[in-house]
């Protein structure tokens, strides 16, 4: 008996009476069922609201930041779990590895980049603060907050897990309780990931639910301070899209759809160059990996047209090689595209691709079946179009066929090429196969205006490439125009997508009360107590020090020059420092920064372990000699990381701001510096 | 003879027959028509492409941005014939000077900004470049490019200048040719603008196009590269949304919509404060500024239960004080609405707002009209209303009257009034007037998730305050939900929204000829001549300088502790030192920085004219006695802001990588340094 797959609704799994059957992609056996019992949308959205927010708005940015952390380390462990289960979608290990090792990567690369870059707080001043009037009592900044909402996330069916993970990982980052909704299709492999997490733990009631089945009514109980994010078809998306109730509250609405992209090869490289295998391999992995279901695989190989048929040879000689059948057959390279649905549908448009072209490479060119009871199974022979009219050819610009399939198409001058990758009308990726860089200082730009990436590839990169079908967190994914216009990923971007921007304006002391950070001109605290001397835990923003006083002599020219080794002219050649601006010597720039330095420092051991940057260095006055300099300190900016040092003493980062002004209250130099400050034992 | 109005198509002014009158807000009478040609959108969609586009990327960023100077210089000096028209309006000087001057400071503005933070190229590098593999062959970044499009600005009635300057500004900066279409009501104010803008002839030919009347078919016309930006009323912008075109292509739309914006007075705030007049001031001046027609004008006035009554009497007393009638006469505060539609449509909102409240003032308390042949004119009363159970009330917190009219209600709790601010469903602005920081800190994060901006107001900020109502260029103006979601200005942010992002993946030598930025692991070109001896024309992204060694001896830290004053523990005291995690005494990091400095200097007089700051400094590996470092700088930014010095001689900006290694060929210390680097004679 196939098991019925549960929705997790309100902290309850949802369903026991069978409804649609899914089937294995191997050999078309019943293995699960969606759940027929409907689900109480308006029950999951009030859930999230009144259970999800406040319990993801009681952890800080950095403590959601821990828990993503302790999610991915929990999921690793269970991975292979995961591979099992993946193995029924038709994936090899390798394709299995990106959806299951990639989606959980992903957790832990937004664990990281969000301890590394968010503060401890539920507020992300994006400074800097700017004085917006002429007597210091006013100025403004932006700051970043939890939207109060949650973020839908509708997910295809080719990567069950990361689908999922690189949508929840930044929302969650941001505070929003998310309710995912895979395609039914491979809906199991997305429900065992949930089941995980839910079990775990690790996440706070409401942050996570998933719907397995329809999404019935729940986009009309969306408001304003909620999203959606949605991959998959073009056709779906302006459906979603224009939902009247998403429309009528502008709900932000994230798509990102299958594209045609495409892979040039320069016209610098000839076929004895390595490049040139690299284009041809790269080409066939990305139309046999995930059995060619990757929105971002190379839909289109752009070719010069005196190499076209040396291409053709050398990708015909390795599509030839691929093994198609069970991946749990040893040496099996490509599985099963993930439903008969699915193979009905590539075969039909490869129908349209075909039409007025050349098939180089296809069935009957060597589609052998490896394994038992497969033959029910969802598979289909790499195929290769070759269109040699592909400028006054819309098909093969506009039909994606969602399996093993590519058109390659010719060009002449590298305009043709750009123009010709133009036409897919917006698409994720593409690749750029050259060894000359004036070609890609050239192309790429162009390139860009409708590619959300550009891998370019030559013997130098590809050491360490990860490929033209794989977006990392780090990198923006998501392309304009039919590619969906929406964006993902690509680092802390994308928790700034899932809060809301908001312009603050007031004097400088309430916005340093909003933002958590010093803002120069707001009130400071000094005390008899050195700053330096306070723990972490005892710090307060705004805690300051104003120096004793130094004036710069000569001799301290005479002498830093001796120990630095510096002797520019404008502090040691007084003929020509007349000539200068200034119109004499002046201090060199790092001496006042070591005397501020002077000024400011506590020489015995105390709280603050080390100064391990600077930023923001700005010399604005030049100091003369006989100027007399000091410096303000004050605390700018905490945040605690929950960390400890090896001997188990807990530390947080502290930023200073530092303002060495003249006899004149002149600002003669504006810096912060970065340090680590223990808390007590 | 009412002159006709004339659409500015593909270069051309076109139109002479008249269609639609408009009439003056004063006294009703015939002032111009609309044109009866229909336009050819494929003709202006088409101009935009092939000559807008082409003309806008002959220039760089930094080029644009003179040119936008220069436009903006070139209408200042014309500004008394758009105030002159303006009156027609129904506005008084002040409220054109909003329309005026601040549509042409946001050009200024907008000029000053590109010219301080673009690049002088059209590609803007997002960095830094990440390293994507182990070695250091593959790494990623992220680029903006200009889309390739144009862009559709669709404005409202209210600021006919500022509303179609501060949209240009930033799409043409990201070099976008744009096509305004205004509001048809006051059309004739954004022809004049746009006719000078035209004859000045400082734009590239189809960088700038007005349709007078109807979009007819230019939306349908319009890809994945263009953009639709929209002020206006939030239900033309879901029509406008929803287009099918617009949708099937992805286009970008920007929506900023009217809101009921809101202001709260706080708790601790007594009838005593001088930060209660501020907020009865700030209140009356935001109701009858421009007659209540900002769509960031105060809508709903939320104060304390126990103040009603103490702020009702201050604003009836205020509001009895405002004059209305022809601002060119003396003394006149308020003017017209802008036709009498809107007087009408005004009219019937207030009537549902009033149902169930009390009127505390309005009509029969003051109405009276100064100027001669006003009587026709489109004239408001201010109207408060006073809502004793907003709670309950829904009309109050949706209706808005788009005049001079605004609501009270009370709360009792700073909770229950960010409540009642929230149930305007996603505003613009919201104004907090309060004394305590801590209420800012608690209450600004909270009502920043549905508001855009947050005013706060206290006798500090009120000195310089530019007030509740005003769009700044420095800061976003949008909110989300009702207000439409969308985000404009906000410094470079606006700009931004106008190009295209693109992450780009490869070698770090293909990602500094991509970016035009050196990045960490490129080939860099090493000569005779030191880097710091070349002018600024002759430099090149990647000269480098390896310089020679210096070994760091236990003298260098006791002289530059001499030197400096910094007698810290880590470089001084052998007992304390071996407890850190280092386990002896370190170098200071300032001594390592000077040092590098000492290395690469080049002391005579040359063409780097002054060392003007430092970013992004780290400390990565300490320098113990008898460690040996050097230095690396390489040339990694140049940005040509077409810059002369008082002497008439060219200078440019370059920034320099520096990496610091030791004998072991760790890194140190890495840092980038700003200089100004003169051209040749």
């Amino acid at each position: 008996m196939a098991p019925t797959l549960q929705s997790l609704i309100a902290g309850r799994w949802h369903g026991k009476e069978a409804a649609t059957p899914l089937h294995s992609a191997l050999n078309n056996s019943l293995i699960y069922h969606t759940h027929a019992e409907a689900i109480d949308f308006s029950e999951a959205v009030a859930y999230a609201r009144k259970t999800g927010v406040p319990g993801l708005m009681k952890l800080d940015f950095q403590q959601r930041a821990q828990r993503l952390k302790a999610l991915a380390m929990y999921l690793m462990e269970r991975k292979e779990e995961l591979y099992k289960i993946s193995h029924l979608t038709g994936a090899t290990r390798a394709d299995s590895w990106v959806d299951v090792e990639g989606g959980i990567g992903t957790l832990f690369a937004y664990a990281s980049m969000g301890s590394r870059e968010l503060p401890s707080s539920n507020v992300l001043h994006e400074g800097p603060a700017i004085a917006l009037g002429k007597r210091g009592g006013f100025a403004g900044t932006h700051i970043l907050v939890p939207r109060g909402g949650l973020a839908v996330h509708i997910n295809a069916f080719n990567f069950p897990i990361w689908g999922l993970l690189e949508k929840f990982a930044p929302s969650f980052l941001a505070a929003m309780p998310c309710i995912g909704k895979p395609a039914t299709a491979t809906s199991y492999l997305t429900e065992a990931v949930v089941r995980m997490a839910h079990e775990s733990g690790l996440l706070p009631e409401g942050a996570l639910q998933l719907v397995i089945g329809s999404t019935g009514d729940l986009l009309d109980r969306l408001g304003g301070a909620d999203v959606v994010t949605f991959t998959g078809s073009a056709d779906t998306a302006a459906k979603l899209r224009t939902n009247r109730n998403l429309i009528a509250n502008s709900v932000p609405f994230t798509a990102e759809a299958d594209s045609l992209n495409c892979a040039i090869l320069a016209p610098d490289v000839t076929p004895d160059d390595p490049e040139f295998d690299l284009f041809v391999k790269e080409v066939a992995r990305e139309m046999t990996g995930k059995a060619g279901q990757k929105c971002t695989a190379i839909r289109r190989i752009i070719v010069p047209k005196d190499r076209v048929d040396a291409v053709a040879e050398r990708l015909r000689e390795r599509l030839s090689k691929v093994t198609i059948g069970d991946p749990s057959v040893e040496g099996v390279r490509m599985g099963a595209l993930a439903s008969k649905d699915q193979q009905r549908d590539v075969g039909e448009r490869l129908a349209l691709l075909a039409r007025g072209n050349e098939i180089v490479f296809g069935e009957k060119d060597g589609y052998k079946l490896v394994g038992e009871g497969v033959a029910e199974g969802a598979f289909f022979s790499p195929t290769l179009v070759l269109c040699r009219n592909a400028g006054s050819n819309d098909a093969v610009h506009d039909v994606e066929a969602f399996g093993p399939v590519s058109t390659m198409m010719t060009y002449e001058g590298i305009d043709e090429a750009l123009e010709l990758a133009a036409r897919g009308k917006g698409s994720l990726v593409s690749t750029l196969v050259t060894k000359d860089t004036k070609t890609a200082a050239y192309a790429v730009p162009v390139a860009a205006a409708s590619h959300g990436r550009v891998h370019i590839l030559e013997r130098e990169s590809a050491v360490d490439s990860t490929g033209h079908g794989s977006p990392l967190p780090q990198l923006k994914h998501g392309g304009p125009g039919r590619a969906g216009g929406g964006e993902e990923l690509g680092g802390i971007r994308a928790v700034r997508h899932f809060l809301q921007r908001a312009a603050v304006q007031g004097s400088p002391t309430m916005l340093a009360a909003v933002t958590g950070e010093y803002v120069r001109g707001a009130a400071v605290n000094e005390s008899e107590v050195h700053p330096f001397r306070r723990h972490f835990e005892d710090l307060k923003i705004g805690d300051s020090l104003l120096t004793h006083r130094r004036t710069v002599s000569e001799a301290d020219i005479v002498n830093f020059g001796g120990v630095s080794g510096d002797y520019f002219y404008m502090h040691f050649d007084d003929i020509a420092a007349k000539d200068t601006q200034f119109g004499k010597r002046i201090a060199h720039g790092y001496f006042v920064l070591s005397a501020a330095a002077g000024l400011f420092v506590s020489p015995a051991p105390g709280p603050v372990l080390a100064n391990y940057g600077l930023d923001n260095l700005r010399f604005i006055t030049p100091v003369a000699i006989g100027d007399t300099i000091r410096a303000r300190l004050t605390c700018k900016r905490k945040v605690d990381r929950n960390r400890t040092d090896d001997k188990g003493l807990g530390q947080g980062v502290v930023a200073w701001d530092v303002q060495v002004t003249n006899q004149n209250e002149e600002l003669v130099a504006s810096y912060d510096i970065l340090t680590l400050v223990s808390k007590k034992a």
